[in-house]
């Protein structure tokens, strides 16, 4: 044991995590150490290289707080977090996509009630997305609650502009009982990831530019149903074919169709004109456990 | 690109790194970024998964400090900084051995003079570590810098333990125009690696202890040689063959061998009797820059 070759030392810590009790656990480390150790030994890593490394992740989990997760941020440029949900979040046929949560989802948000807005004060263009919240058989869901959060058109989400207004842009909707909602807010923009962190050396290092297109985040959470965490891209934005972590998908891209009627307008609560997105929400049931 | 299978994304990111100047540094981001795509995909990582392993990453990061490095306790627990050891830390037959640096390494520790004891108070068993530093082909190297930090007989390090004087067993040691050197110290003690954050949650869910076998760091710098970072183990500590971190090396462990002759302890001005180990440390000449 005290004199090994490279090979001996995986099996040696392999052997290590064997007696992990959680069985799924023992696999997923199993798996970990077998891949990192395959890096280590493919790319031949230097102890200066390895200490940067350190240095890195450190750095990334130091700068994250209740308001910035840079960890996160690190997976989604890796196209991890891009990965993880395109395995993990499969829905049937027929069903809402999902894609990645992203680094900027707050626990906590503020309930918003029906015919708020989230925008909190008026430097965009105004913005209603509505539709129902159904599941696979066209049923409505109420009650179901709907998160959003996003940037202003400063690009800034609430917690990166210390002039926002609290929760700017950031809250919850429920839908009542026909499964309806009504989201008011203003139009996305797209916008550079944070840069002055981790994060940010590495889309330099690598050339990289750091834009996402525009987007709104959902999740959409109901009794009995599947947790849907997804975007709502704006189909006219310039970086929808080279977003910085890799989220797009193409059913998540929408028209935002400018809406001049002033009936609409005011059935809505609005003032014409307004950009009008009509958009279900389609939820699979919960998959029973064993 | 929008409607991309699980391959087709992972090659989608290779491509968004491609560009990367640096070319070890692109060569290393698309190695990692492979096998991490492998180990999501090998073990089809859910989202909750993901996120516990965000929030592991990243509580590491945080509880790590100025005397703290939780991210290197991590790696050393996976072996992967052994494994770095062994593959960047070649040295040729005839050379000290290395191994990990781990986690207790401070920057900016005492200079300590000749004769002068690391231990700054007595509740272990005196011990000198004296010898040579010198090349490949015996020649002395004067003015070498010798780092040691180890656990007192408690089981601790100086930054663990809140009632130990500052800088208690940490320190570094000149050669003299001999090469010469003269370690005063007590002996170490093994110890569990600290258990109260994220690195003790993964050894009790792994069901491994926690212990590493008592050992003195030691690094050795030295103008125009490499730096030498080692262990000095004890040959009669229990946990020599499960060190929890992998690190433990045939060569460098060490028989503590017990001094009963005053006239040794008067010449090394210590009383007798005292554990005296003599050790030389060999060098390889620094690489010269292509």
């Amino acid at each position: 044991m005290r004199n090994m070759t490279e090979e001996e030392l995986t099996q040696l810590v392999l052997d290590g995590y064997s007696n992990t009790d959680n069985p799924r656990l023992r696999e997923i480390l199993l798996s970990l150490i077998k891949h990192l150790h395959e890096f280590v030994r493919d790319v031949q890593l230097t102890e200066p290289e390895w200490i940067e490394g350190i240095k890195y992740i450190t750095a990334a989990g130091q700068i994250s707080d209740d308001k910035r997760q840079e960890v996160i941020l690190f997976s989604d440029l890796l196209g991890i977090s891009s990965l993880v949900n395109m395995i993990s979040a499969k829905v049937p046929e027929g069903a809402t996509e999902s894609t990645v949560i992203g680094p900027f989802f707050l626990e906590n948000a503020p309930e918003r009630a029906w015919g708020e807005s989230v925008a909190k004060r008026e430097i965009g263009d105004p913005m209603i997305i509505r539709g129902k919240v159904t599941g696979m058989n066209g049923e409505p869901v109420p009650n179901a609650r709907i998160d959003v959060w996003q940037t202003d058109a400063n690009g800034m989400y609430d917690v990166q502009d210390s002039n926002a207004p609290e929760h700017n842009l950031r809250g919850y909707y429920r839908t009542n009982e026909r499964g309806e909602y009504l989201i008011k807010t203003v139009r996305p923009t797209s916008y550079p990831i944070p840069v002055d962190g981790p994060a940010g050396d590495l889309v330099r290092a690598a050339k990289r530019h750091p834009w996402r297109p525009a987007h709104v985040h959902a999740m959409i959470t109901a009794d009995k149903y599947q947790t849907l965490i997804t975007h709502i891209f704006d189909g006219e934005d310039q970086y929808l074919d080279s977003d910085v972590v890799f989220a797009v998908k193409e059913s998540l891209i929408h028209d935002f169709r400018m809406n001049e009627s002033e009936a609409d307008a005011k059935s809505f609560g609005v003032n014409a004109p307004f950009l009008d997105l009509e958009q279900n929400f389609i939820l699979p049931k919960q998959r029973v456990a064993a």
